[in-house]
């Protein structure tokens, strides 16, 4: 096991009617701005329930971060916080509202434009936030992750920002979701997991069956969520799911790959595609072509998530990547690029794109461009 | 899934070398009092070690915690802590030494008698601390958790302190523990994981999942320790394995138990056995005589962590908990009272003593005096 320092302060506010706890949470002496996406809060009754949590509290409110938050819309928001003096946030809505809002926190707190702090890859200074979580899927609730697009590049990236101080889950709020955004949250709450997981094997046995415990669990509710969509104890599995697939909770003392988000963010920054699914198109691609070296991981995968037992080694762990292929695609996604009109250009321009920043991505950092490309055209 | 809150601020240190990192774990302009047990840390080299890292800082040293702490003890580091204005304190030790200095946080914070927290239950009020674990066992390192005994009266009780502000847990310190410390160390980890998870079946896929991963892995590593305690990996699977066992991160949104640790308390009290061997004794007779309760979990348990799938429900049912009595046998543990030569009176006293006091334990608060008396008398 490798050494680690392990701390996630998030305080996690989990369970039904939780959003009435608002007031509790959120300090009495702050100025606060509250963070939405495109207005589904307001369909789905997460508006109402904010309002009714914080009556009698002042607030504004920033609109509008969307789907992949873009740089140009969080400096807005960024330059609103600093004309209002605020110094405390509330993100509502999915992993992308969280993720923006992130850079807001780090934006208000600094003077450097966001973009170079996205760039810088981390922000010591922030001002503090909680979240109302709405999609389960990105971990974003219990993390520093965040990645942001710039729409004039078409660039993406990742970064660190700030732990939210809390964030509310309650499944109820999952009910109106679309079924696309469920198979999307579920396949990122899986592909999460297997980049913390298909790694160099032994380095932890427990890391390796909590892990196998998550990817188990989202293995057994999917189908179940397709028939019932509504079922409370079915979505708060698949809701505390994707909060531990990406938490810190599974990755201690191990390695981790990253890869496969790391060409989905490009698809994405490319085409739009939505990040759940770019990783069920990535991730089956990165296992055939790393699978020499993903190898004695893949068997054990095979054999305690899929029960593969049978066959030699070689069989045992294409049949793995198989169904691991058939299990993003039982969510309702399309697994090949030439499913999403994707084509042999994009390949180009993502190979491109690593080779000329020079990069080299996964567990062992040999996923260049040139890998990229190979996996990329496996998945065509 | 019940509404849950979790949060859990300490911050995990752990490696190889990592007792280097006091320094800069501790603020710089506290009083410090570093707190140890009977002087087992002169001989591992870990006090060396402790003050070479906070060598040119000022501190006081509290000796003499003993195993099972006692208030009668703390009461005399309380005091002494309160006459040099100490603010910080370092537990540096295993689960006694750790549970102790929760008590001395929260006395040293308060006007009230040691004794009288411990029965209140709770303390909102403690100083801050840190840990260096010495011990694997009890998870004190990052819970709440302290189990605190009043000498003069054979009293046992647990009650809520606070979270370490940090814990060090360098693998390498468990190379010196007798045999018999690594048993029971393994044998109240898996105890802890039992009763938080042997409980109501179908709350939530994944906290059954991670439960049985903690058990799964204990299993693993206990024989192969007994082969080889200076493996490192092996130790670090241990060590981890007891941290995660009880810091909230497999009790998510699901009911519990403890009927187990409250009568195991009372063996301790009043026979002076080691905390996890107590459970080795009680846990099965527990199982016994609530298997039609714990039925449906049973099954679960058998198949999943046993592989037992042959045979009818009751004999399956049995299996498992012949299989949980084996495993503790397998540590080296005795699990019946006669091989401890405690007898009837002890179990006289302790159902008296439940029955005097008005309680009920476990998950369904149905493990009365008589219900204990019952559960004792099938461990003899």
């Amino acid at each position: 096991m490798k050494n680690f320092i392990f701390q996630n302060p998030t305080k996690l506010v989990f369970g039904k009617g939780q959003i009435a706890r608002l007031s509790e949470l959120i300090p009495d002496d702050v100025n606060l701005m509250i963070t939405y996406g495109g207005g589904s809060v307001t369909k789905n009754g997460v508006h109402e329930q904010v309002k009714a949590a914080l009556k009698g509290r002042k607030f504004i409110e920033f609109w509008g971060i969307e789907a992949n938050p873009q740089v140009e819309t969080l400096r807005r928001a960024i330059s609103l916080g600093k004309i209002e003096n605020i110094n405390y946030l509330l993100a509502v809505g999915g992993g992308s509202v969280l993720d923006g809002t992130k850079l807001i926190a780090a934006g208000i707190a600094s003077d450097m434009d966001a973009w170079n702090i996205v760039l810088k890859g981390y922000s010591e200074n922030n001002i503090p936030f909680g979240t109302v979580l709405t999609v389960p899927a990105t971990g974003s609730e219990m993390n520093q992750g965040s990645v942001i697009t710039r729409k004039e590049t078409q660039e993406k990236y990742g970064w660190m920002g700030t732990y939210p101080q809390f964030s509310i889950l309650d499944p109820e709020v999952t009910y109106t979701l679309s079924e696309h955004q469920i198979a999307c949250g579920l396949a990122d709450a899986y592909t999460h997991v297997l980049e913390q997981y298909l790694t160099t094997p032994g380095q932890s046995r427990l890391m390796d069956r909590w892990a196998e415990g998550v990817l188990l669990s989202v293995m057994e509710i999917a189908p179940k969520i397709k028939e019932n969509p509504r079922d409370y104890n079915l979505m708060a599995d698949y809701m505390l799911a994707a909060t531990l697939a990406l938490n810190d909770f599974i990755r201690m003392g191990v390695t981790q790959d990253w890869a496969t988000h790391q060409i989905g963010h490009e698809l994405t920054a490319l085409h739009g595609t939505t990040h759940g699914h770019s990783l069920a198109i990535v991730m089956p691609g990165t296992l055939r072509v790393l699978k020499q070296q993903k190898h004695d991981k893949l068997l054990q995968y095979g054999e305690r998530v899929f029960s593969i037992t049978e066959g030699s080694e070689q069989e045992r762990v294409d049949k793995a990547i198989e169904m691991t292929e058939e299990f993003y695609r039982s969510l309702g996604l399309t697994t090949r690029l030439s499913e999403e009109n994707i084509g042999n250009e994009t390949i180009e321009i993502i190979t491109k794109r690593f080779n000329e920043r020079g990069v080299a991505f996964g567990e062992n950092q040999n996923v260049t461009g040139n890998v990229a490309r190979e996996i990329l055209k496996s998945c065509v």
